[in-house]
């Protein structure tokens, strides 16, 4: 099983894509560029969802719900979010089908021409502050701290499993201040947060930073982000935080009176990550036998797998192996016994490294008899043979030391890849190689763009605590204050 | 405050429209038949699911996501699926808006067709078993068992928050399986499971049955239902479990090799429930002071008011509530201290009625000189004063109690509204006050068709534990074996 995921070193693309597929995560539906998220996927996006709903409820977040579809209308409202967004999306135009008069099957109705079309949800700062008009009157109905999982659909050309659907589920915090100050601190707060969960739970290390203006949500007067290096030397954005300031206020006319008793408009944030997760997951970690799972985020976090030549002491490693079980998940640990009695162990051990399972436990029927177990981790493909005795805290150590080992390999491989550049012509190199390039830049979107046109790479972002230095733009030479990352990206 | 939820007894329906409302539960949205469920009203529904969740994976299913989108032609692959579901939905059509070339705003780009257009699932029935002809080869594949928690849009002419709405959330299961019987077993263990939830949960008691062949899941064969009266003694159907033969299976040619080598068609259910659910919550508790929460589902199980004359006590009082919060919430009790300074305690007292948290604690300066807490209840609206001591063990019985206690309120309630009828004249008569009427029918649609239109009665189910009893249907007087549930009905 594991030669059909394929060499990452030789086609990177295609290793990911078959790895997506060959270990269950999601595959292709029927709806161009809609995909279907399967169980085993599906239960690691709970996991992180579970998760980042726990940070945002600790952080005074409370959840919503609003509806699919936006007016039409609601889109051209805010000037610069309609350039960004109502451009390829679903739109509803009717509401009924009817049987085919003209042959089999149905055809749309034209009876049931909708009076304004509706567009299905790209994102939903439209249809949020058009409601928020009416909860906010006063300064005592702020803030508002809003957030909504939802589906939201963004009509792509290319798609790819995770990464670029035209369908996909997220998440999109909403949040209406009373002061500048206060929205500012909150689209900050937000995209640490979204640090720390890629830190701690994904161990995916993350630069935070400053989106310049090109690269900008439409609609917004400042985005932060948290970029990642994969393990081809790409970037991938793996969520934003942005400051609306009273942008959609003014398009919605949301009002409130403050402490003053004058009439202002209403600050706004909206901050959001995506089963773009799922694939920045897969793509940091994982290796040609198949997933690497950090700990925290796998469904499964140890496997049992029986070792046997005969079939005489099957049940009783069976039983053994639900003691085992019992004690570990006394500790918190979601374990699974492998007990198939028509696979040989070779074929499950290679399906449980596909699916990354940080640990494997084998027992034979010498393990039985000397109360052994044989330990195998997925990060380093390493072996050890221990007594059960103390199992609980030996796995549970275990699984922290996976779980930072994980975060420590990716952070050295982006150390390894990222670089000071200086010059165009070494840029020009570098960037062929992928990673990210620290660089001087003019701070104008023209040579941003020039860069973009020759090399494909763009700038990621302007690093939060970036460190002030004199330096020369690589592409017009005129004076820069700080470096900013350059890389390509998905 | 309690004022505007106006009277149940005067107009249920207008009651039951304000106390949604006004308890901040959900509101009409800017989208015809969409509406916005606000914090409050998410938080029991975040409730809802969990608990449900937690009981569908304890019966081994497992949660996956599959597209919002249907290519039209799916719809009609089933022949009774098509005319229920393909009627009244929204319909995608293109994929872009351009600038509108004749004025402001944006108009659809005609060249943005799609070759076949899309429906936003009303139902994923044929998008799943599309799903699963690639799933399923062999009997090991099977059963599978799969979740979707997922937004879905049937486009209705007449909505009502949570009853009825364009857009709602639901789950659907949908799960496969080798034989008949194991998939009627699945189609019963689920009724049975939301019947367990309706009554533990939501202490709302329900009769399990089955829906005649003209109430029927368009493409099911059987169709088990929980219904559950509401306090104008209307009947409301609160879940559904459709056992779908090889239905699906066929109309997307879903065989399997079974284990004597020959190929089968699968075997189907389905089965859901939706935020319908907040609905029948408060139609069956509530009462003119506003919401009744049972405490499994209260997002607040006791709230916290200081009561005072003047300023003096109030930190003490504070404190003293912040460490019995602490107390509570170390018994899994959630307390929220409504410290709210700009606020009488008499408007509070209302707000928190009206919100219907189960249990209220209130403490004024005597009660802190005493050690002492005055302890009001939702349900019964009744009061005590109890010592501080042993505060977590007299809340918890108290939830317990009135938890309980809401439960046999609406099963006394339903017993005294339902009437076993015997002729025609008297059911006529009956119907008008609401009710179960308990009658003999004669097993015919034709009959079943006419009281509906004389009656507006429905059959609600026939029972599954309904006793064999030789009677005369009271529509034609022929014979009938069993009595039927008939009631108006959401």
């Amino acid at each position: 099983m594991a030669k059909e995921v394929s060499n990452k070193e030789e086609n990177y693309a295609l290793w990911y894509n078959n790895l997506v597929i060959k270990a269950e995560l999601a595959e292709n539906s029927a709806v161009r560029g809609c995909m279907v998220i399967k169980p085993y996927g599906y239960a690691i996006w709970e996991k992180m969802q579970a998760q980042l709903d726990r940070m945002f409820k600790e952080t005074g977040h409370q959840n919503a719900y609003f509806p699919l579809f936006i007016p039409k209308s609601f889109l051209s409202r805010e000037a610069e979010h309609v350039e960004g967004f109502a451009k390829e999306c679903a739109v509803v135009t009717h509401h009924r089908l009817m049987t085919n008069p003209d042959g089999p099957g149905v055809v749309v109705d034209p009876d049931a021409k909708l009076e304004e079309e509706l567009v299905v949800r790209p994102t939903s700062e439209t249809i949020i502050w058009n409601t928020y008009r009416n909860w906010i009157k006063s300064y005592r109905d702020l803030p508002i701290l809003v957030n909504q999982w939802a589906n939201v659909v963004r009509w792509e050309m290319r798609t790819r499993l995770f990464l670029r659907t035209t369908e996909f589920l997220w998440q999109e915090g909403h949040t209406a201040h009373a002061t500048s100050g206060e929205a500012m601190e909150e689209t900050n707060r937000m995209i640490q947060v979204y640090a720390e969960f890629a830190r701690k739970y994904m161990s995916m290390p993350v630069i935070v930073g400053r989106k310049t203006e090109s690269e900008r949500f439409a609609g917004a007067i400042d985005t932060l982000c948290i970029e990642a290096m994969m393990q081809d030397g790409k970037a991938l954005q793996a969520g934003t935080s942005h400051f609306l300031g009273q942008n959609f206020a003014k398009a919605f006319d949301v009002q409130f009176a403050n402490k003053e008793g004058g009439l202002d408009y209403v600050w706004a944030t909206s901050w959001g990550v995506s089963t773009r997760l799922m694939g920045a997951l897969v793509m940091a970690h994982s290796d040609n036998n198949g997933l690497v799972l950090p700990p925290k985020l796998a469904p499964i976090q140890v496997v049992m797998v029986p070792v046997i030549k005969n079939d005489g002491d099957f049940s009783n490693i069976l039983e053994n192996m639900s003691q085992i079980k019992k004690r570990l998940e006394g500790v918190g640990i979601s374990v699974k016994i492998d007990d198939r009695d028509n696979l040989r162990s070779g074929f499950k051990f290679a399906e449980w490294e596909l699916k990354g399972v940080p640990v494997r436990l084998t027992i034979g029927p010498r393990d039985l008899q000397n109360g052994t177990v044989e330990i195998s981790r997925r990060d380093t493909l390493t072996k050890e043979t221990a007594s059960q005795d103390g199992l609980e805290k030996r796995i549970s150590l275990l699984l922290d030391d996976i779980q930072d080992n994980i975060y420590n390999k990716a952070l050295k491989f982006r150390a390894e890849n990222t670089f000071k550049v200086d010059d165009y012509d070494t840029f020009k190199e570098k960037i062929e190689d992928g990673g990210f390039l620290l660089c001087h830049w003019d701070g104008t979107a023209e040579t941003e763009a020039k860069i973009k046109e020759e090399t494909k790479a763009t700038i990621r972002c302007i690093p939060l605590d970036s460190e002030e230095e004199e330096g020369k733009c690589i592409y017009s030479g005129k004076p820069s204050h700080r470096r900013v990352v350059f890389a390509r990206a998905y």
